[in-house]
Protein backbone atom coordinates (compact mmCIF):
# COMPACT_ATOMS: atom_id res chain seq x y z
CA UNK A 1 0.00 0.00 0.00
CA UNK A 2 1.46 3.60 -0.76
CA UNK A 3 1.74 6.01 1.81
CA UNK A 4 -1.50 7.88 0.42
CA UNK A 5 -4.00 4.82 0.87
CA UNK A 6 -2.06 4.53 3.97
CA UNK A 7 -3.01 7.69 5.43
CA UNK A 8 -6.72 7.67 4.36
CA UNK A 9 -6.50 4.06 5.84
CA UNK A 10 -5.18 6.05 9.27
CA UNK A 11 -7.71 9.07 8.99
CA UNK A 12 -10.78 7.54 8.93
CA UNK A 13 -9.89 5.05 12.37
CA UNK A 14 -10.81 9.25 13.76
CA UNK A 15 -13.79 9.52 15.18
CA UNK A 16 -16.40 11.33 12.98
CA UNK A 17 -14.31 10.11 9.83
CA UNK A 18 -15.43 7.84 7.37
CA UNK A 19 -13.98 7.17 4.18
CA UNK A 20 -15.35 9.56 1.75
CA UNK A 21 -13.99 12.67 4.29
CA UNK A 22 -10.38 10.73 5.28
CA UNK A 23 -10.03 11.06 1.94
CA UNK A 24 -11.01 14.70 1.12
CA UNK A 25 -8.23 15.28 3.96
CA UNK A 26 -5.92 13.25 2.22
CA UNK A 27 -5.41 14.81 -1.25
CA UNK A 28 -6.08 18.25 0.87
CA UNK A 29 -3.09 17.29 2.26
CA UNK A 30 -1.09 16.34 -0.66
CA UNK A 31 -1.34 20.10 -1.78
CA UNK A 32 -0.98 21.79 1.24
CA UNK A 33 1.48 24.02 1.94
CA UNK A 34 4.66 22.35 3.18
CA UNK A 35 5.26 24.69 6.28
CA UNK A 36 1.69 23.53 7.45
CA UNK A 37 2.49 19.63 7.19
CA UNK A 38 5.54 19.86 9.02
CA UNK A 39 4.32 21.65 11.84
CA UNK A 40 0.93 19.10 11.71
CA UNK A 41 2.88 15.94 11.35
CA UNK A 42 5.64 17.40 14.13
CA UNK A 43 2.25 18.52 16.50
CA UNK A 44 1.20 14.66 16.01
CA UNK A 45 4.31 13.06 16.55
CA UNK A 46 4.94 15.12 19.99
CA UNK A 47 1.61 15.53 21.20
CA UNK A 48 1.65 12.44 23.78
CA UNK A 49 4.91 12.93 24.76
CA UNK A 50 4.17 16.25 25.66
CA UNK A 51 0.63 16.59 26.77
CA UNK A 52 -0.61 14.81 30.22
CA UNK A 53 -2.63 15.23 32.96
CA UNK A 54 -2.65 18.10 35.32
CA UNK A 55 -1.22 16.73 39.27
CA UNK A 56 -3.84 18.71 40.63
CA UNK A 57 -7.06 18.42 38.57
CA UNK A 58 -6.45 15.59 35.88
CA UNK A 59 -6.86 18.18 32.94
CA UNK A 60 -4.57 18.38 30.16
CA UNK A 61 -1.40 20.24 30.13
CA UNK A 62 1.97 20.74 28.71
CA UNK A 63 3.09 21.60 31.99
CA UNK A 64 2.96 19.57 35.65
CA UNK A 65 0.12 22.04 36.71
CA UNK A 66 -2.32 23.28 34.63
CA UNK A 67 -3.39 26.83 33.49
CA UNK A 68 -7.10 26.49 35.39
CA UNK A 69 -5.88 25.27 38.77
CA UNK A 70 -2.54 27.80 38.59
CA UNK A 71 -4.79 31.15 37.79
CA UNK A 72 -5.23 32.89 40.80
CA UNK A 73 -8.50 34.88 39.38
CA UNK A 74 -10.42 31.17 39.99
CA UNK A 75 -12.82 31.20 42.34
CA UNK A 76 -10.95 28.14 44.49
CA UNK A 77 -14.02 27.45 47.04
CA UNK A 78 -15.91 25.79 43.58
CA UNK A 79 -14.97 22.29 42.01
CA UNK A 80 -16.52 21.14 38.86
CA UNK A 81 -16.49 17.52 38.51
CA UNK A 82 -16.41 16.40 34.92
CA UNK A 83 -15.80 12.93 32.78
CA UNK A 84 -13.28 13.79 30.47
CA UNK A 85 -10.79 16.76 30.22
CA UNK A 86 -12.73 17.63 26.77
CA UNK A 87 -15.22 18.63 28.79
CA UNK A 88 -13.29 20.49 30.80
CA UNK A 89 -12.76 22.63 27.36
CA UNK A 90 -16.13 22.92 26.42
CA UNK A 91 -17.54 23.99 29.86
CA UNK A 92 -14.49 26.93 29.52
CA UNK A 93 -15.86 27.94 26.33
CA UNK A 94 -19.08 28.72 27.81
CA UNK A 95 -17.54 31.67 30.20
CA UNK A 96 -19.79 30.65 32.93
CA UNK A 97 -17.70 29.09 35.55
CA UNK A 98 -14.84 30.05 37.33
CA UNK A 99 -13.82 28.05 39.78
CA UNK A 100 -11.82 24.81 39.42
CA UNK A 101 -12.25 21.10 37.40
CA UNK A 102 -11.76 18.09 38.60
CA UNK A 103 -11.24 15.49 35.62
CA UNK A 104 -12.78 11.64 36.95
CA UNK A 105 -11.25 10.09 33.86
CA UNK A 106 -14.65 8.75 32.73
CA UNK A 107 -17.87 7.15 34.77
CA UNK A 108 -18.93 4.42 36.60
CA UNK A 109 -19.94 1.19 34.66
CA UNK A 110 -19.85 -2.08 36.36
CA UNK A 111 -20.90 -3.31 32.27
CA UNK A 112 -17.18 -1.95 31.37
CA UNK A 113 -15.64 -3.05 34.18
CA UNK A 114 -15.21 0.55 35.52
CA UNK A 115 -15.71 1.00 39.06
CA UNK A 116 -15.19 4.17 41.87
CA UNK A 117 -11.03 2.92 41.93
CA UNK A 118 -10.69 3.25 38.17
CA UNK A 119 -11.64 6.79 38.37
CA UNK A 120 -9.58 9.89 40.29
CA UNK A 121 -12.39 10.00 42.78
CA UNK A 122 -9.79 9.41 46.05
CA UNK A 123 -7.84 12.47 44.97
CA UNK A 124 -11.29 14.41 44.65
CA UNK A 125 -12.00 13.89 48.26
CA UNK A 126 -8.60 14.52 49.50
CA UNK A 127 -8.85 17.69 47.42
CA UNK A 128 -12.25 18.78 48.78
CA UNK A 129 -11.10 17.84 52.90
CA UNK A 130 -7.79 19.58 52.21
CA UNK A 131 -8.73 22.75 50.88
CA UNK A 132 -11.76 25.02 51.60
CA UNK A 133 -14.89 23.50 49.07
CA UNK A 134 -17.51 25.32 49.23
CA UNK A 135 -19.35 24.28 46.71
CA UNK A 136 -18.97 20.58 44.43
CA UNK A 137 -20.49 20.76 40.90
CA UNK A 138 -21.22 17.65 39.40
CA UNK A 139 -21.18 17.60 35.25
CA UNK A 140 -21.08 14.10 34.30
CA UNK A 141 -22.71 13.18 31.26
CA UNK A 142 -26.92 13.22 31.68
CA UNK A 143 -26.85 9.03 30.57
CA UNK A 144 -27.33 6.35 33.50
CA UNK A 145 -23.08 5.85 34.33
CA UNK A 146 -22.93 9.53 34.23
CA UNK A 147 -25.99 9.54 36.37
CA UNK A 148 -24.66 6.74 38.95
CA UNK A 149 -21.32 8.42 39.28
CA UNK A 150 -23.22 11.34 40.76
CA UNK A 151 -25.58 9.54 43.35
CA UNK A 152 -22.09 7.77 43.81
CA UNK A 153 -20.57 11.44 44.70
CA UNK A 154 -23.20 12.65 46.55
CA UNK A 155 -23.52 9.60 48.64
CA UNK A 156 -19.71 9.75 49.13
CA UNK A 157 -19.71 13.31 50.40
CA UNK A 158 -23.35 13.13 51.96
CA UNK A 159 -22.07 13.83 55.09
CA UNK A 160 -20.74 17.11 54.21
CA UNK A 161 -21.82 20.61 54.85
CA UNK A 162 -21.08 21.46 51.09
CA UNK A 163 -23.44 21.98 48.67
CA UNK A 164 -23.53 19.60 46.06
CA UNK A 165 -25.21 20.48 42.62
CA UNK A 166 -25.78 18.98 39.04
CA UNK A 167 -25.84 20.07 35.78
CA UNK A 168 -29.86 21.05 34.86
CA UNK A 169 -31.15 18.47 32.57
CA UNK A 170 -33.84 19.92 30.39
CA UNK A 171 -34.76 21.35 26.26
CA UNK A 172 -31.45 22.34 24.78
CA UNK A 173 -31.70 26.40 23.54
CA UNK A 174 -33.02 26.47 20.46
CA UNK A 175 -34.98 23.16 20.34
CA UNK A 176 -38.30 21.77 19.87
CA UNK A 177 -40.74 20.47 22.31
CA UNK A 178 -41.70 18.27 19.12
CA UNK A 179 -38.60 16.62 18.87
CA UNK A 180 -37.81 16.25 22.79
CA UNK A 181 -37.56 12.63 23.75
CA UNK A 182 -39.60 11.39 26.28
CA UNK A 183 -36.87 11.22 29.52
CA UNK A 184 -35.54 14.99 28.52
CA UNK A 185 -39.31 16.40 28.39
CA UNK A 186 -39.84 14.49 31.89
CA UNK A 187 -36.14 15.91 32.99
CA UNK A 188 -36.99 19.07 32.01
CA UNK A 189 -40.50 19.64 33.83
CA UNK A 190 -39.16 18.15 37.16
CA UNK A 191 -36.37 20.75 37.21
CA UNK A 192 -38.37 23.59 35.86
CA UNK A 193 -37.76 27.09 37.47
CA UNK A 194 -39.48 29.51 38.96
CA UNK A 195 -40.24 32.54 35.94
CA UNK A 196 -38.50 35.77 36.77
CA UNK A 197 -38.50 38.47 34.90
CA UNK B 1 -0.89 27.66 22.49
CA UNK B 2 0.48 24.58 24.01
CA UNK B 3 0.64 21.90 21.07
CA UNK B 4 -2.93 20.52 21.85
CA UNK B 5 -4.39 23.92 20.85
CA UNK B 6 -2.43 24.11 17.84
CA UNK B 7 -3.45 20.62 16.88
CA UNK B 8 -6.80 21.63 16.82
CA UNK B 9 -6.29 24.68 14.79
CA UNK B 10 -4.58 23.14 12.13
CA UNK B 11 -6.82 20.39 11.77
CA UNK B 12 -9.64 22.05 11.82
CA UNK B 13 -8.11 23.72 8.73
CA UNK B 14 -8.97 20.44 6.76
CA UNK B 15 -11.81 20.33 4.17
CA UNK B 16 -14.91 19.23 6.51
CA UNK B 17 -13.45 19.52 9.52
CA UNK B 18 -14.81 22.49 12.12
CA UNK B 19 -14.02 23.05 15.52
CA UNK B 20 -15.75 20.51 16.65
CA UNK B 21 -14.65 17.69 14.95
CA UNK B 22 -10.93 18.62 15.19
CA UNK B 23 -11.65 18.78 18.77
CA UNK B 24 -12.95 15.74 18.87
CA UNK B 25 -9.66 14.05 16.41
CA UNK B 26 -7.46 16.02 18.54
CA UNK B 27 -8.62 14.28 21.94
CA UNK B 28 -8.90 10.72 20.03
CA UNK B 29 -5.49 11.05 19.15
CA UNK B 30 -4.56 12.10 22.74
CA UNK B 31 -5.07 8.67 23.64
CA UNK B 32 -4.21 6.61 20.43
CA UNK B 33 -1.69 4.16 20.69
CA UNK B 34 2.03 5.22 20.32
CA UNK B 35 2.21 3.39 16.97
CA UNK B 36 -0.62 4.75 15.08
CA UNK B 37 0.78 8.24 16.30
CA UNK B 38 4.02 7.67 14.76
CA UNK B 39 3.21 6.04 11.49
CA UNK B 40 0.49 8.69 10.81
CA UNK B 41 2.93 11.72 12.41
CA UNK B 42 5.48 10.21 9.88
CA UNK B 43 2.62 9.75 6.98
CA UNK B 44 2.01 13.50 7.10
CA UNK B 45 5.66 14.15 7.08
CA UNK B 46 6.85 12.46 4.05
CA UNK B 47 3.54 12.76 2.27
CA UNK B 48 4.47 14.98 0.10
CA UNK B 49 8.15 14.25 -0.63
CA UNK B 50 6.96 10.65 -1.66
CA UNK B 51 3.54 11.44 -4.00
CA UNK B 52 3.39 13.03 -7.21
CA UNK B 53 1.98 12.67 -10.32
CA UNK B 54 2.79 10.42 -12.34
CA UNK B 55 4.70 11.27 -16.18
CA UNK B 56 2.17 9.90 -18.16
CA UNK B 57 -1.52 10.64 -16.55
CA UNK B 58 -1.06 12.91 -13.67
CA UNK B 59 -2.33 10.69 -11.46
CA UNK B 60 -0.52 10.45 -7.55
CA UNK B 61 2.11 7.98 -7.65
CA UNK B 62 4.95 6.70 -5.63
CA UNK B 63 6.62 5.50 -8.70
CA UNK B 64 7.45 7.30 -12.06
CA UNK B 65 4.42 6.04 -13.63
CA UNK B 66 0.82 5.15 -11.66
CA UNK B 67 -0.43 1.37 -11.19
CA UNK B 68 -2.92 2.30 -13.86
CA UNK B 69 -0.29 3.36 -16.55
CA UNK B 70 1.53 0.14 -15.71
CA UNK B 71 -1.01 -2.32 -15.16
CA UNK B 72 -1.21 -4.76 -18.53
CA UNK B 73 -4.94 -6.01 -18.31
CA UNK B 74 -5.66 -2.09 -18.90
CA UNK B 75 -7.69 -1.10 -22.70
CA UNK B 76 -4.89 0.80 -23.45
CA UNK B 77 -7.25 2.43 -26.17
CA UNK B 78 -9.94 4.11 -24.23
CA UNK B 79 -8.81 7.39 -22.33
CA UNK B 80 -10.79 9.04 -19.57
CA UNK B 81 -9.95 12.73 -19.09
CA UNK B 82 -10.99 13.97 -15.14
CA UNK B 83 -10.24 17.37 -13.55
CA UNK B 84 -8.32 16.10 -10.23
CA UNK B 85 -6.47 13.04 -9.09
CA UNK B 86 -8.96 11.87 -6.44
CA UNK B 87 -11.49 11.52 -9.45
CA UNK B 88 -9.37 8.69 -10.51
CA UNK B 89 -10.05 7.07 -6.99
CA UNK B 90 -13.55 7.38 -7.22
CA UNK B 91 -14.21 6.28 -10.71
CA UNK B 92 -11.93 3.24 -9.61
CA UNK B 93 -13.96 2.29 -6.96
CA UNK B 94 -16.73 1.70 -9.33
CA UNK B 95 -15.33 -1.55 -11.77
CA UNK B 96 -17.09 0.03 -14.63
CA UNK B 97 -14.30 1.35 -16.08
CA UNK B 98 -10.77 -0.11 -17.18
CA UNK B 99 -9.15 1.79 -19.48
CA UNK B 100 -6.57 4.56 -18.56
CA UNK B 101 -6.77 7.87 -16.71
CA UNK B 102 -5.46 11.78 -17.91
CA UNK B 103 -5.89 14.19 -15.16
CA UNK B 104 -6.17 18.12 -16.05
CA UNK B 105 -5.17 19.14 -12.57
CA UNK B 106 -8.40 21.39 -12.75
CA UNK B 107 -11.13 22.54 -15.41
CA UNK B 108 -10.96 25.77 -17.72
CA UNK B 109 -12.54 28.92 -15.48
CA UNK B 110 -11.23 32.27 -16.58
CA UNK B 111 -12.85 33.84 -13.56
CA UNK B 112 -9.98 32.17 -11.49
CA UNK B 113 -7.12 32.53 -14.40
CA UNK B 114 -7.65 29.57 -15.88
CA UNK B 115 -7.23 29.14 -19.47
CA UNK B 116 -6.40 25.61 -21.34
CA UNK B 117 -2.46 26.52 -20.87
CA UNK B 118 -2.74 25.96 -17.50
CA UNK B 119 -4.10 22.21 -17.78
CA UNK B 120 -2.12 19.29 -19.04
CA UNK B 121 -4.10 19.34 -22.48
CA UNK B 122 -1.13 19.41 -24.30
CA UNK B 123 0.42 15.87 -22.60
CA UNK B 124 -3.48 14.69 -23.94
CA UNK B 125 -3.36 15.71 -27.48
CA UNK B 126 0.41 14.34 -27.16
CA UNK B 127 -0.88 10.71 -26.12
CA UNK B 128 -4.22 10.56 -28.06
CA UNK B 129 -1.89 11.21 -31.37
CA UNK B 130 1.05 8.77 -30.53
CA UNK B 131 -0.43 6.29 -28.78
CA UNK B 132 -3.69 4.04 -30.71
CA UNK B 133 -6.85 5.88 -28.89
CA UNK B 134 -10.35 4.85 -29.67
CA UNK B 135 -11.98 6.89 -27.57
CA UNK B 136 -11.96 10.09 -25.31
CA UNK B 137 -14.42 10.00 -22.45
CA UNK B 138 -14.86 13.40 -21.05
CA UNK B 139 -15.27 12.81 -17.20
CA UNK B 140 -14.83 16.43 -16.09
CA UNK B 141 -17.62 17.53 -13.04
CA UNK B 142 -21.17 18.57 -14.49
CA UNK B 143 -20.45 22.19 -13.44
CA UNK B 144 -20.12 25.33 -15.93
CA UNK B 145 -16.17 24.88 -15.57
CA UNK B 146 -16.00 21.47 -16.32
CA UNK B 147 -19.14 21.84 -19.36
CA UNK B 148 -16.61 24.35 -20.77
CA UNK B 149 -13.60 22.55 -20.50
CA UNK B 150 -15.27 19.36 -21.98
CA UNK B 151 -16.65 21.47 -24.67
CA UNK B 152 -13.14 23.32 -25.48
CA UNK B 153 -11.91 19.45 -25.37
CA UNK B 154 -14.69 18.43 -28.09
CA UNK B 155 -13.61 20.88 -29.94
CA UNK B 156 -9.96 20.13 -30.17
CA UNK B 157 -10.42 16.92 -31.10
CA UNK B 158 -13.28 17.64 -33.51
CA UNK B 159 -11.92 16.90 -36.70
CA UNK B 160 -10.87 13.62 -35.78
CA UNK B 161 -12.26 9.84 -35.82
CA UNK B 162 -11.91 9.51 -32.43
CA UNK B 163 -15.03 8.84 -30.60
CA UNK B 164 -15.74 11.39 -28.08
CA UNK B 165 -18.30 10.67 -25.06
CA UNK B 166 -19.22 12.45 -21.53
CA UNK B 167 -20.44 10.97 -18.72
CA UNK B 168 -24.27 11.24 -18.33
CA UNK B 169 -25.66 13.83 -16.14
CA UNK B 170 -29.00 13.00 -14.77
CA UNK B 171 -30.65 11.96 -11.11
CA UNK B 172 -28.39 10.41 -8.32
CA UNK B 173 -29.44 6.52 -8.00
CA UNK B 174 -31.82 6.18 -4.87
CA UNK B 175 -32.94 9.65 -5.90
CA UNK B 176 -35.97 11.48 -6.17
CA UNK B 177 -37.89 13.28 -8.77
CA UNK B 178 -39.59 15.55 -5.84
CA UNK B 179 -36.08 16.93 -4.99
CA UNK B 180 -33.99 17.40 -8.16
CA UNK B 181 -33.17 20.51 -8.99
CA UNK B 182 -34.84 21.60 -12.35
CA UNK B 183 -31.46 21.53 -14.32
CA UNK B 184 -30.39 18.07 -13.57
CA UNK B 185 -33.90 17.01 -14.29
CA UNK B 186 -33.69 19.00 -17.81
CA UNK B 187 -30.79 16.95 -18.15
CA UNK B 188 -31.29 13.26 -17.36
CA UNK B 189 -34.72 14.07 -19.70
CA UNK B 190 -32.10 15.16 -22.50
CA UNK B 191 -30.18 12.24 -22.26
CA UNK B 192 -33.11 9.62 -22.02
CA UNK B 193 -32.14 6.55 -22.59
CA UNK B 194 -34.05 3.54 -24.67
CA UNK B 195 -35.60 1.11 -21.80
CA UNK B 196 -34.54 -2.17 -22.20
CA UNK B 197 -35.58 -5.60 -20.30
Amino acid sequence: MNVLDGLIQNLSRMPGIGAKSASRMAYFLLEADAAYMRILGEQILTLQEKIHPCRICGNYTEDEVCAVCTDPRRDRSVICVVEHPQDVANIETTNEFHGLFHVLGGAISPLDGIGPAELNIASLVHRVKAENIREVIIATNPTVEGDTTALYLVKLFGENTLTITRLASGLPVGGDLEYADRLTLARSLRGRIPFSL
